[in-house]
């Protein structure tokens, strides 16, 4: 008899890179040595007191099933925030998901058969790799560079990755890890590519608000590809609400609408309270962002400034989301992020990072890369560049 | 260019038998008809209020990510529960997922690759099938039968039905949809079968407080097989929180606790303000859970005398869970469940059933079946009854 084994993608998973480093930070804890965590997409911004109030006014007696779909009232809610950024989103095009993870699972799930492929340009969300070993998806990694401050490479070098087995094209926009927002053009070239394809393109804009310069450019605004655009979303960034796990996702195909509902069907439902808080939250009026967004920008300037001012970094400053994917004077980033725990702290404080590698699906990538979540406030910002700084320097003492 | 399709597996997901109906529902309620919902199994119970209480008190002000396996109180809470039930399990053997469908969708992920082989026992939770879909799961039937409770079939019928492929056997205890508990002996004989054919059980025991009669044997107190074992959880059902989404895995095997971890990881959390409410939840003494029994004793049996008063209906009156599946003296239970929507009513009522064959994989099978949910207090139950019992005899001679 052979043994009793798990599977092989059960086998395959990966831990988390950015949360595998957490008990090297809770024995730095104990040892009475302060963090700053910029490991994290984690904002230290309030969720809005108005979600708040709706959960507590809540006084419904039974907490039952919702619609699959999600709350009529929220898919509404939805659909105007939509319009209000200008896009044509019916409530019936929407299917509220357990956070947005659920809505990346789904998506890739009504798309692609076992062994079909997605095409990825890393550095990229590190969640998408357990979300295709999940699903029984390959994901086709197109790598993108440090020095061009992480931009699409060319219709060509896109093009060569394509295979019979490709289904898709996922790019998120703005981008974690690298805060890079895609022009115009770039996306053009997606469009171009999926329709010469024939592939769907999901696109993970989570990060809409966050936008520091530029001009941003929804998948939404691309012309003749409605049929194969998923928009992927969720609340978690947007209303600082991360443990709430609401998410949606969006699509004008009713053929994968439908097999999207079927899911959502079997899991039953998305979580009710948080419905009912987020639809609260999608009434605040534009000021709300406005002022989240000037706090992110001064936070962003600070960790750019602060990246500049050690040596050796290569990093462009990046127009969006609160991360900045930065090429460090180091050698590993895997053993930098540990030593910086483990064996420096200066003035009883260090900081924690997230290593390149983690964010990288070809082997070897990224290695003197670390990713900086700017979700602190600007002084703790300024002290964690300081350290940050100094602990490389420390490092490549040591 | 082939047309731009969705995958094999978005298209095979099949719509939720029990939900498909209610556009039918809908159009009834519209001509003025009301309607008793013995479709679905959403408890009218309330949620008990130190549940609300615990979320109304939460006082942090951000809305932050949690741990991936669940909040360390709440895994506590949950290891002390399993303790005053019996079991001996640690907090760190429990994974809280998000409902009861991820625990299941983890167990099927991390067992099985894709084609891989579950056995299950029809009558089903439907839903399993959506599941098994996801996870690329093939699901191999074994029927049970009304006329002996649904019952297990002998380990011998169970064996013939194990491939080279098969990584577990799935079951229900107490069941969903049948209500029936089964006896220490059938769980001593998948305990063999596990055993001598190198298995994982995997028990759903979301109804495990729901006995009116006999005795509970849990899949944990089974010897020999705590490495194999999978226990399936949920609030949903125990604490009527259905729209919490709050459910938990169990396994003493550490690398499938890693694996399920790591699909964890990869979706960040399950929702942090239920887990609140459902640690709360948990500091019930045992008389609400007795208290709660003694309702849903005195509505089944208002359910089953009912039955019994359509002549040639067979049903063994069920131990547990809040379900009947009750087979009919009707040619079509779609059909049935249709016509009591669309052109039954008596005094300006009628009933919601749903029909039996979407609960087998086994095309053509329960046919005759309906599953009848007894969430409704007893004064509607008796009134549904007989409009079922009105319902089946129009059916008849329409």
């Amino acid at each position: 008899m052979s043994a009793l084994e798990i599977s092989k993608r059960g086998q395959w998973l990966p831990p988390s890179p950015i949360r595998k480093l957490v008990p090297l930070a809770e024995e730095a804890k104990k040892r009475g040595i302060d963090i700053y965590h910029l490991n994290i997409g984690q904002p230290d911004i309030e969720t809005p007191p108005e979600f708040w109030q709706a959960i507590k006014n809540y006084s419904l007696k039974v907490l039952a099933y919702g619609n699959s779909q999600g709350m009529a009232n929220y898919l509404d809610k939805l659909s105007g925030y939509y319009r209000k950024c200008g896009y044509d989103i019916r409530p019936d095009e929407i299917i509220v998901t357990t956070g947005g993870s659920e809505a990346i699972i789904f998506a890739m799930t009504v798309i692609c058969q076992p062994k079909d492929e997605i095409i990825v340009f890393e550095p990229f969300y590190t969640n998408y790799n357990g979300f295709a070993i999940q699903a029984g998806v390959k994901l086709v990694p197109i790598t993108t560079r440090a020095e061009n401050g992480f931009h699409l490479p060319s219709e060509k070098t896109i093009e060569k990755a394509i295979t019979k087995r490709t289904k898709g094209i996922l790019y998120c926009n703005p981008n974690n890890p690298t805060g890079t927002i895609y022009t115009a053009e770039e996306l053009q070239r997606l469009r171009r590519l999926v329709l010469k394809h024939n592939l769907f393109l999901l696109a993970d804009e989570v990060y809409r608000e966050f936008i520091y310069e530029g001009k941003y450019v929804s998948v939404m605004s691309l012309e003749g590809i409605s049929d194969r655009v998923i928009m992927l979303d969720s609340i978690s960034k947007r209303f600082s609400a991360c443990g709430a796990r609401i998410g949606n996702l969006v699509t004008k195909n009713r053929d994968l609408y439908r097999a999207a509902l079927y899911l959502g069907q079997a899991r039953l439902c998305p979580p009710t309270l948080e419905q009912v808080g987020a639809a609260a939250a999608y009434d605040l009026d534009g000021g709300y962002f406005e002022k989240m967004v000037g706090e992110y920008r001064r936070r962003r300037d600070i960790v750019y400034e602060g990246l500049m001012k050690i040596e050796g970094t290569v990093c462009i400053n990046p127009g969006g989301a609160f991360y900045i994917m930065a090429k460090l004077p180091i050698d590993d980033a895997e053993k930098f992020a540990s030593y910086l725990l483990t064996d420096f702290s200066y003035n009883g404080k260090t900081v924690m990072v997230a290593p390149g590698p983690g964010f990288y699906a070809t082997p070897g990538k990224g290695r003197q890369e670390c990713r900086i979540a700017y979700v602190l406030k600007t002084e703790d910002l300024q002290d964690a560049m300081d350290l940050l700084k100094r602990g490389v320097k420390a490092y490549n003492s040591r």
